[in-house]
């Protein structure tokens, strides 16, 4: 069993092109021993965003302090602290901080398979 | 793309044994079109515990609100809003509600898989 205290962390700049003022803290990975799947814990920035993309995984988000939209291929989609997010794999999607204050949430993603 | 208001649901008791003063809610799992694991939030009122056991899957868990208590086979390890915990896969535990709020934390676990 371990504990990561996030706040014990510094996040680091998201350098992936397409990104603006995030950050991210792996919090639960290969590392700590996780086999199945990573737990993230991202900050943006007022007016922030992660990239506009799809991918062949799925999300699953979870809105812990602030407010923000999701750009999807069917349009903006707002989310507040409470909210839970499911993103299926190929889902266009972006995050984007639509607030004054930090926007933070947590985004699990499946781990490749070992071996 | 699916958001899904944690304040719009209501919590179910966890009638399992051992269980005590705890609620579940199942944010994103199967019906959501999860393909391979599920997010939880539980609520654990003040005193409130899990069941003190073990299992072959592993917990990633978030502290969102409260501070509690995880009975380990090492002793107990105190947790706070802000912590990440990682329960390997036949790790005893059992998660206490050690302050005077309610202790809420997400909860997520494999789900097996399909087909």
């Amino acid at each position: 069993m371990k504990v990561i205290s996030s706040y014990d962390m510094t996040g680091q700049p998201v350098a992936e092109e397409g990104a603006s003022d995030v950050s991210i803290r792996w919090l639960i990975s290969r590392p700590e021993g996780a086999p199945n799947f990573a737990m993230r814990l991202f900050e943006l920035a007022p007016g922030g965003y992660t990239p506009l993309h799809t991918h062949a995984w799925e999300h699953e988000a979870f809105i812990l302090e602030g407010a923000g939209e999701i750009t999807t291929a069917a349009g903006p989609v707002a989310v507040t602290a409470g909210d839970a997010v499911y993103v299926a794999p190929e889902d266009l999607h972006q995050f984007r901080n639509a607030g004054d204050a930090v926007m933070k949430m947590l985004c699990m993603i499946p781990l490749p398979k070992e071996g």
